[in-house]
């Protein structure tokens, strides 16, 4: 069965062209997530999304402005489990079995300043190791454990191109 | 057997405070690889990772200023495969058995500008869906799926500190 994923980013101040954001954004959105709360961004993400939703389909959303506390306690009564991604965490190697049982999950990915009261909150916290690396890479690794590689294989509706993965070289087809 | 790979990145320009360019280093780091190679860098990226060497072990490294073409001919000639990461290759989930037979690996990131020659150099072009997002999502999900997962259980040698996974709060002890 497909999973919904919702993922919230917290814990850091928007800057203008924040790569990492955008990176979030289109990692969830690439890998079977079906939106993204911000508490803290500017509308020109937003337009990138719709751009590339436009050129590349589907209709992944960005939700701006909402804060943290209440997506999560809005997303724990309808139902869905909260994993937040930490490299003080479980490893996710060790809970991915568990992970993969729920049907509904909020996803969140802490910045630098996560408030102490997310990991109490969560219903899991969950590391993609205990190094320090990248919440881009942690975010993609967790939906793909999540989704045990289905994520991939997922299309995507209504798209003005579409690329034709081959061996070598680059072709993409309009539509 | 654990795997030797190295990553290289290309076809992009180095900008002081480049936090994707950061993050593929700590990534590559994170997720066993035992070095990157990086065209175009200043000293400021070799610093931060040898202090996140010593605060969290291990001997990971930057090779500064070596150009792709030497790193991949290099590369080749002492027996390593070449895998591009790009979203026009074959899909991941595809070639991933044949990824995993391979013992010594170049893993090979690109920025927005990738000579078209690099595709012919590969001996692999791997897509992370054929959908845009981040390179730095497409190289951890490729490590991933390339270790089969076994990166995770890493050990890093000679830390100053280490994290105690736990299901709440944060437990670090000092070595």
């Amino acid at each position: 069965m497909e999973k919904s994923i919702w993922v919230l980013r917290i814990g850091q101040r928007y800057v203008r062209d924040d790569r990492t954001l955008t990176h979030l954004c289109l990692v969830s959105r690439a890998l079977g997530a079906e939106r993204i709360y911000l508490e803290d961004a500017e509308k020109d993400v937003t337009a990138t999304l719709e751009e590339v939703n436009r050129t590349w389909g589907g209709n992944f959303e960005a939700v701006l402005g909402a804060s943290w506390g209440k997506t999560i306690k809005e997303a724990k009564k309808e139902g869905r489990s909260v994993i937040h991604l930490t490299m003080y965490g479980l490893p996710i190697q060790d809970v991915a079995p568990a992970l993969r049982e729920l049907d509904k999950v909020l996803l969140v990915v802490g910045g630098p300043k996560v408030p102490g009261k997310v990991y109490h909150e969560a219903d899991f916290n969950v590391a993609v190791t205990s190094q320090p690396h990248s919440e881009v890479a942690a975010l993609a690794i967790a939906l793909h454990e999540i989704q045990n590689g289905e994520e991939l294989k997922r299309a995507f509706q209504k798209s003005k191109l579409r690329i034709l993965p081959s061996a070598r070289g680059k072709r993409v087809v309009e539509n």
